[in-house]
């Protein structure tokens, strides 16, 4: 495609996409397609000669549109939002047209100092000290196992140059709580700890991890001639939202020379307001701490933020250089290859760049102030309607609510809680998350999608009301 | 931003994108600034109020475009290509602009259905046989890091459920040659091997592995009580595009059971041409292949394609399954998240599918035939001239060449190389990558940018012999 060609249907596809943005309301939000639809309808195989884009885009509005579940819509209130700010959009288009790559300082200068400055920016907003050095991976499930990794090697005085994790003596172990996201049960499996060495600390009745609890697991691992190895607490769980009290899990994990791992992927965001501060606080004994700037803050996925406080560790632990990647500068330079996985790097500050230029601090505080408002006025509603119940504390956007009409209980409870959020999700009106918690079906709704405003979620809860009765 | 002003600056944008590619050979190929240019520049502090767009722009045009290094410049003969055509551009758009999510098949079922087809077609156009399965990752380096924890994971029977590769007995060995990309170290130190169970495995004079030192190597671990758990071999190293053969190589993995993962990262796109096909000869004996489809054949980064012969395997060893990721279809459908580490997914099939359907196979083929057509026309020219030399078989796109003006040797040798590669570099005119070979350092010119013409390798064949005279 030449320059000329992309410039006439570049236009066309720009149109298309705010035409989308703009119109996305009247789409049902969850797909409604039955699994292999597209395959079928597919060619098996490539085309041999090139066919002409409008072809393509007509097999976009037929088939593709169909299969899509609306992230962007009013009405989603699954997972957690996943927000694309149309700046941060416009800040990804650049990045691709441009086509450069961050292999190395030197391989696209502005790529690694916009990174640095713009997520330095970022950590300020979220009130981090100036300890933290950070860097933007693709995601949280990355980012957590880069943490663990490096404090494996921590706890083994880099074992990784040496004999590797198989040479490991006493068995390093993880503690996190039945609340953490799966994500860290993958990257530690991943890192090779071994499901054996992961202890689940319990939780108290608002979800949170016990730091007695914690204190009590490390003690008796000791006592077993185990090695205590990383924490990682959550700010801000999957299933409710929960806070795992950071103060004193740091210092029991300080005391004992443990890595403090942070998961904040989705209340990090929140952090840009100082009233939620409070949520993170003891945040500065951390070693690591995970922000996904792609969820509710609205960077457009994939932007992870990871802060390290000691990133010489981090660089000694993932760093590669073979001569074809040396430069003249390296001494004075970040190269931002050493700071995770991946050795090819999209220059992804740019949609940061651009979102938090054009949004501003305030921008964006008002936005998720307006998301905590509604998650409030909604929790008012759930709470005080007869047969509904309200779960857990509703500290951020996300309520975990169930519908009990009188007397029914366990796995009758289950079949009706999952009856109706499939049949809502089903209609197309709104997308909710079913989870379980303390082993039994709940639904969560997850306020703070871009384009939602108090009406959305009104409407949401004449439809929950409604849909329960079958 | 509202869709509206997303639409006008939309517009604004696409023209930008579209006058850069048309006019890129303008600018000098590298980068011309010093370390801390942009850091300095720009303010230490996110803005409170958002700012308008056409101020941001403005930075673009004055700080960003001088700090970068341009990848699709018609005079970049670094590294290898990341080629972005501009259909898989508009691809990349699409993905971006309509925000949604691969979690589960549910969370977007267009998503995983057209990556599913994508990946297939292009396991075709490369040769393999029916008998794998595919899927996009990042970069090879997490495909590769993917690949050596399902070795690692097959050899100790899913440790990871278990006591982890702490709990391995007898030390798990990786064998690769000292020509493999830096990601295969790295990808074995992350996954807990260590740094003393990789062996480097001498190569012949053409830089490929030796199979008969593999098979000594192997031989040696197993009489000292190790035990041998996967091979790393590449077809088109870093360095010279060197050809492990897979034929004898894949036999010996065979008969001692052990995982043959193949680095195709780069060689992988001339697969699509029949006649490159004998380069991997053997590869149906592989468990694992990586092929980066964001580098020569051309889809914006990042596409980094994984093919694997048991995905059952491979989702046995990813996968996690938490109450607030299920849903009623997952039997019937592909989760990709349990394909990879990252959790969230972009749509990135939107990007190789607008490519692989506007360029079509034989525009492919065509634009690949023409770099290898140039690359053995410099060879030509190279080896032809007085004090130049061509110091490995040029078997793909990459030439690795040195100037040894009479009786020049050792040090002195190399920091003449290094001479006149900076002064290359720095002059704007081409960006070439220098790196040792046999420890002596040598000049790679990689040809395949996607403007790359004769013209432009004539010239640089030109300022080649100019540079090197001071
Ligand atoms: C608390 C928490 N951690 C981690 C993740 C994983 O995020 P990612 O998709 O970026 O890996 C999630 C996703 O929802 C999450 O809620
Ligand atoms: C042979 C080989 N393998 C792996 C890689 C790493 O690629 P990526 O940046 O996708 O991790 C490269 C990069 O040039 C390569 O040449």
């Amino acid at each position: 495609m030449s320059p000329e060609e992309f410039r006439q249907q570049g236009h066309q596809l720009i149109d298309r996409i705010a035409d989308y943005r703009a119109n996305v309301a009247s789409l049902p939000v969850m797909a409604q397609v039955e699994p292999g639809y597209l395959k079928h309808a597919l060619p098996q195989a490539a085309p041999q000669q090139g066919e002409p884009f409008e072809q393509i885009l007509a097999d976009v509005d037929q088939l593709v549109m169909p299969g899509l579940s609306h992230w962007q819509h009013p009405d989603f209130f699954g997972y957690f939002p996943s927000n694309g700010t149309l700046s941060s959009v416009l800040g990804d288009f650049l990045s691709t047209g441009l086509g450069v790559l961050g292999l190395s300082w030197q391989s696209s200068p502005a790529l690694s100092e916009l990174e640095e400055t713009t997520v330095d920016w970022l950590r300020q907003m979220i009130g981090l000290s100036g300890a933290w050095s950070g860097v933007i991976q693709d995601t949280a499930s990355s980012s957590t196992l880069v943490a663990l990794i490096c404090a494996r090697e921590r706890a083994s005085d880099y074992a990784l140059v040496k004999g590797g994790l198989q040479a490991q003596a006493r068995p390093l172990m993880i503690y996190t709580s039945a609340q953490a996201h799966s994500s860290v049960d993958k990257a530690a499996l991943l890192a090779g700890f071994g499901k054996h060495n992961i202890r689940y600390i319990e939780v108290d009745e608002a979800f949170a991890m016990r730091p007695e609890a914690l204190a009590a697991a490390i003690e008796q691992d000791l006592a077993a001639g185990l090695q205590p190895c990383a924490v990682v607490a959550t700010t801000g769980t999957t299933a409710t939202t929960a806070l795992d009290p950071l103060e004193p899990i740091g210092r029991i994990a300080r005391a004992h020379g443990l890595w403090l791992h942070v998961d904040s992927a989705m209340a990090g965001s929140a952090m840009i307001l100082p009233e939620c501060r409070w949520m993170w606080t003891g945040i500065e004994q951390a070693d690591s701490i995970v922000v996904n700037a792609h969820k509710w803050l609205g960077v457009a996925f994939d932007c992870s933020l990871y802060f390290v406080r000691d990133p010489q560790h981090l660089i000694r632990v993932m760093s590669t250089n073979p001569s074809y990647l040396q430069s003249a500068v390296d001494g004075e330079v970040k190269n931002l290859r050493d700071w995770g996985i991946p050795l090819g790097r999209r220059f992804r500050a740019l949609k940061l760049w651009f979102m938090l230029r054009s949004e501003g601090v305030e921008g964006l505080q008002q936005r998720l102030r307006r998301d905590l408002g509604n998650a409030r006025w909604l929790e008012q509603q759930v709470g005080a309607a007869p047969g509904w119940e309200v779960l857990a504390p509703v500290q951020l956007q996300t309520l975990c609510i169930r519908h009990q009409p009188g007397g029914l209980e366990g796995e009758a409870l289950d079949r009706h809680t999952r009856a109706w959020a499939d049949r809502l999700n089903a209609s197309g009106a709104a997308y909710v998350t079913p989870a379980t918690l303390n082993g039994q079906w709940m639904v969560r709704v997850s306020v703070g999608a871009l384009p939602t405003e108090r009406e959305h979620v009104a409407r949401l809860w004449e439809g929950l009301q409604q849909v329960v009765k079958g």
